[in-house]
C-alpha cells in the first residue's frame, strides 16, 4: 500500500515520463508550458489512491490520471482566458504569455489530449470510465457556465451557490475517484459511497477556499487576501452575510459589492467589518465541519480495511486544515 | 441498400429527433442554434455510407454520426471565433450573436458532447472506433494550427499546403469513413483504402473551393468571389502562381498580398489577370482530376459490389462537380 506521499511521487513520476511537445510547436508549446508547471496535482493522486484502495494495480490507471489532469489544466487554461487572469502558479496565464487564439486552440488540444490518455490502456470497464469522464467534463462546463451566470445574476441563493460550486470544483474530484474505483472492479455501492465523498470534500475545499480569501494568512495561503471581495465576486461569505444581514447591512454589502473602483482597500475593510460583526467566519467554519464528518462517514462506511483508505485520509486533513 | 439521399434523409432525420438543450441556458441554447442550422452535413453521411457498403447495421452508427457532425460544428464555432468571422450559413456566429466567452465555453461543451454521442452506442469496436476520432480530432486542431501561421509564414510551399489541408479537412472526411466501416467490421485492407479514398476527395474537395473563390459563379457557389484574395489566404492557386511566376510577376504578387487597404476591386482584378497569364486554373484543374482519379482507384478496389458503393460515388461527383 502506498502512503499519499507516495502516490503523490508516482503522479510526479507519470508526468515527468511524459513528453507533451509536438508540431505545429505553437500548438504543443503551451501545453508543455502548462503541463510541466506542476500544481498540486490531487486529481490524479486520489485517482490512484482509489484504485489501490480496491486492491487494484495503480499501474492500469496511469494514463487515466495523467488524462484526468490534463483535462483540469485545460478548464484552467480556457477559464483563465474567460477571466482574463494574468498569472497562473506565478507564471504568465497562456493568453498572456502567446495570445488568446493561441488560448483556444492549444486548450482544445488539450481536451482532445485528455482523450487520449484515458484510451491509451485498454480495461474491460473503458466504456464505463469514459462515460464517467464525460459526464464531469460536461458538468464542470456547466459549472463554469454558472460562475459567470452569478458575475450579472442578483439574488444569487446559497442552494444555487452550492449547485454551482459542485459542478466547478466537486464532481472532478468524486469523478476522479469513482475512474479510479472503476480500475479495481469496485462495486457500486462502495463506488457510489466514494463518489460521494468526493463531492462532500470537495465542496468543503470550496468554501475553505473563500473562508481563506478574507481570514487566510497570505504567505501560508499563497496569494493576496481580500481579492474575491474587490472583484465583487459572490462567495459563501457574502451570501451568507446577506442570509444574516439586517436590511441596513445588507443594502451596504449590496452598494460595496456593486462597485468595482474607488478605494478598494477601505471597501475590503468595511466588507470584513461586517463579516465579523455577522460572525460569519463560525457560519462558515461550521459549514466546512459538517461537510466534512459527512466526507468522512462516507469513507468510513467503505467495505475496505482503514489501511487502504489511509491515503484518503490523509489528502481530506491536508485540503481541509490549511492554515487560516 | 439506401441511395445517397435517403442517407442525407436519415442524417436529417437522425438530428431532429435529438434535443440539444439544457441547463444552464446559456450554455446549451449555442449549442442548439449551431446543430440546428443544418449544413450540408457531409461527414455523417459518409459515415453512414460506409456502415452500409460493408452490410452493416446503419442505426449502430448512428450516434457516432450525430457525433461526427457535433464536433466539426464545434470545430466551425471556435474557427469563426478565432477568424473573427461574422456569419456562418447565412446566420450571425456564435461569438456575434452572444460573446467571446460564451463562444468559447459552449464549443468546449460541444467537443465534449461529440463524446457523448459517440460513447451512447456499445459496440465491440469501440475501443478503436474512438481511438480513429481521437487521432482525427487532434490532427484537426495540428491542421488549424498550421492555417494560422500560414497568415504570417512567407515561403508557404505547396507540399506545406497540401499537408495543412490534409489535416485541417481531408482527416475528418477519410476518419467519418473509417468509424463507418469499423461499425461494419470491414477488414484492415478496406479500411485503408477507404481511408485513403476520403483524403484524396477532401484534398480535392479543398481545392476545388480555393479554385471556386476566384472562378466560381457567385449565385451558385453561394459566396462572393475573390474573397480568399482580398483576404490575402495563402491558396493552392497562389503557392502554384509564385512556382510559376517571373521575377516581375511574383515581386508583384508578393506585393499585393501585404496589402489590405486600398481598392480592394482592383486588386482582385489584378490578381486574377496574373493567374489568367500564368494558366493557373489548369493546373488547379488538373490537380484536382489527379486527385479524383486516385480517389476513385481507392474506391474501386475495395472488396465489395459496386452497388454497395453507389453513395459514395454519388458523393464525389457532387462533392467535385460543384459548378464553376
Amino acid at each position: 500500500m502506498l502512503s499519499l506521499s507516495e502516490l503523490n511521487n508516482k503522479v510526479k513520476e507519470y508526468f515527468e515520463a511524459e513528453s507533451f511537445t509536438g508540431t505545429p510547436h505553437q500548438l504543443y508549446e503551451p501545453i508543455d508550458y502548462t503541463l510541466a508547471q506542476g500544481g498540486k496535482r490531487i486529481r490524479p493522486a486520489m485517482l490512484l489512491a482509489a484504485t489501490q484502495m480496491f486492491g487494484g494495480d495503480i499501474e492500469t490507471a496511469r494514463y487515466a490520471a495523467i488524462g484526468i489532469e490534463t483535462f483540469h489544466n485545460f478548464t484552467l487554461l480556457h477559464d483563465d482566458l474567460m477571466d482574463k487572469s494574468p498569472m497562473r502558479r506565478g507564471k504568465p496565464t497562456v493568453y498572456r504569455k502567446w495570445d488568446e487564439n493561441t488560448a483556444i486552440l492549444s486548450g482544445d488540444a488539450m481536451n482532445i489530449l485528455a482523450w487520449r490518455y484515458f484510451l491509451r490502456t485498454p480495461h474491460h470497464n473503458l466504456h464505463r470510465i469514459l462515460r464517467t469522464f464525460e459526464k464531469t467534463s460536461m458538468e464542470i462546463c456547466e459549472g463554469q457556465q454558472y460562475d459567470m451566470n452569478f458575475e450579472t445574476q442578483n439574488n444569487v441563493t446559497i442552494d444555487e451557490y452550492m449547485e454551482m460550486i459542485r459542478l466547478k470544483t466537486a464532481v472532478m474530484l468524486g469523478g476522479a475517484l469513482k475512474i479510479g474505483a472503476l480500475y479495481a472492479d469496485a462495486n457500486d455501492n462502495d463506488m457510489e459511497l466514494l463518489y460521494d465523498f468526493g463531492i462532500k470534500i470537495g465542496l468543503a475545499f470550496q468554501l475553505r477556499d473563500d473562508l481563506l480569501d478574507v481570514y487566510g494568512d497570505t504567505a501560508t495561503f499563497g496569494k493576496q487576501t481580500g481579492t474575491d471581495i474587490r472583484d465583487n465576486k459572490k462567495t459563501y461569505l457574502l451570501l451568507s452575510s446577506i442570509n444574516k444581514a439586517s436590511s441596513q447591512q445588507k443594502e451596504r454589502l449590496m452598494q460595496l459589492f456593486s462597485v468595482s473602483d474607488g478605494d478598494q482597500t477601505a471597501k475590503v475593510k468595511e466588507v470584513i467589518d461586517i463579516y465579523n460583526a455577522l460572525d460569519i467566519r463560525s457560519e462558515v467554519e461550521n459549514a466546512i465541519n459538517n461537510l466534512h464528518n459527512e466526507a468522512l462517514t462516507k469513507l468510513n462506511t467503505i467495505s475496505q480495511p482503514d489501511n487502504n483508505k489511509a491515503p484518503l485520509y490523509e489528502l481530506t486533513q491536508q485540503l481541509l486544515n490549511r492554515q487560516i
